[in-house]
């Protein structure tokens, strides 16, 4: 039973990884569609889409029957918890990645943006970063490397907020940039919330492993 | 035992009755500081944002309680897994007033917005309603309330795409106009977002009551 029980655990952290690892390769390829203008990324992020969808729902069935078979309790049943949790967090990064492949593609209609979106890459990295780093802290039920998350989200923050202000700039100088400043602050903003996302992970990682709710007061 | 379990999930429902009502009450609030320039409910919204994050910790608590003391099984498993994730996305309801409140307090230090906001208030009452209606729809899983939500997301998405094209076109014939303009757009997508929230809580009605995913694939 307790065998069963640790072998179905290690289903769900699989699943969830590999849930993660798509996510983080759909934020990249959708900055790479924006900013290398390059368009053969696109089926593969659809693709990468159908199967984080079909993962959230077999993760979601896998927790189910975890509580269900073996009625778990304290950490592992809030690691199960957590992982209902984390599994909505990695399917709205898919989402937001989503969201900044159909502007992308959009862009990709008008002229090039030239030195406009080169904050970007350096903010995709960041927030895939934490995507990655959220994700092995929950799995590993890693404090430490939790707490990190915490920090780097306050960086995520800054590099939204100069990057907004410089297209904000940028929008009252040439009118004719508009449409196209707005969806780069917009794609901004998606990289800032999947960073809010990595966060919940790791809020959920340190809940699974001290019992402490950090949520609301972290640093 | 049982009659216990039955006296804690209605506490239960009731901690998440009040969430959301404490939700809605955020939204028309903020929206009432944005566009009737009335800074009095300010710290109202403040409080309320308190209490929400308390909820949300209690709320995750007595889910965890419910489970390791009784566990459910069927239908009950699937509601109290819901809940955790209803929880979520509630307080995350909250956190979007609380930046719909933040840009109308930065308005109020600008003219007045004059006819520019009006549709404003038509999409919150209509993101408000669809919070109150997908919370009902879960507690008392109300599977045909469910379905009406994800109806109205669809209205609610028109909307937010037409308030967008009207910003947007004021922003390139008057640049006077961009920073407020963007806020006000930016208002829209928080509203919008807000529904979205309203309708995982459906689907996740739907999956209580029939065991059925929606995700994904309703129409």
């Amino acid at each position: 039973m307790e065998r069963h029980f640790d072998e179905q655990l290690t289903v769900l952290k699989h699943a969830l990884i590999k849930m993660s690892a798509l996510s983080e390769a759909m934020i990249t390829d959708a900055i790479r569609v924006l900013c290398e203008r390059d368009a053969a990324a696109v089926p593969r992020i659809r693709e990468h889409e159908e199967q984080v969808n079909r993962l959230q729902i077999e993760i979601d069935g896998i927790c189910l029957r975890l509580i269900a078979l073996y009625q778990p309790t304290a950490g592992d049943l809030r690691f199960i918890l957590g992982a209902v949790k984390t599994n909505s967090d990695l399917e709205r990064m898919a989402d937001l990645a989503i969201n900044i492949c159909g502007k992308a593609e959009r862009l990709l209609e008008e002229p090039p943006l030239g030195t406009l979106s080169t904050s970007l890459p350096e903010m995709a990295a960041l927030a895939s970063q934490m995507v990655k780093e959220s994700l092995h802290a929950y799995v590993n039920r890693a404090v430490e490397q939790a707490r990190i998350v915490l920090l780097r989200d306050d960086h995520l923050d800054d590099m939204n907020r100069r990057i907004t202000a410089d297209l904000l700039a940028l929008m009252q100088t040439d009118s004719g940039m508009i449409t196209r400043a707005l969806d780069l602050l917009l794609v901004a903003r998606n990289l800032e919330r999947i960073g809010d996302h990595a966060t919940n992970i790791a809020e959920n990682t340190i809940f699974v492993v001290k019992g402490l709710d950090v949520r609301h007061h972290h640093e």
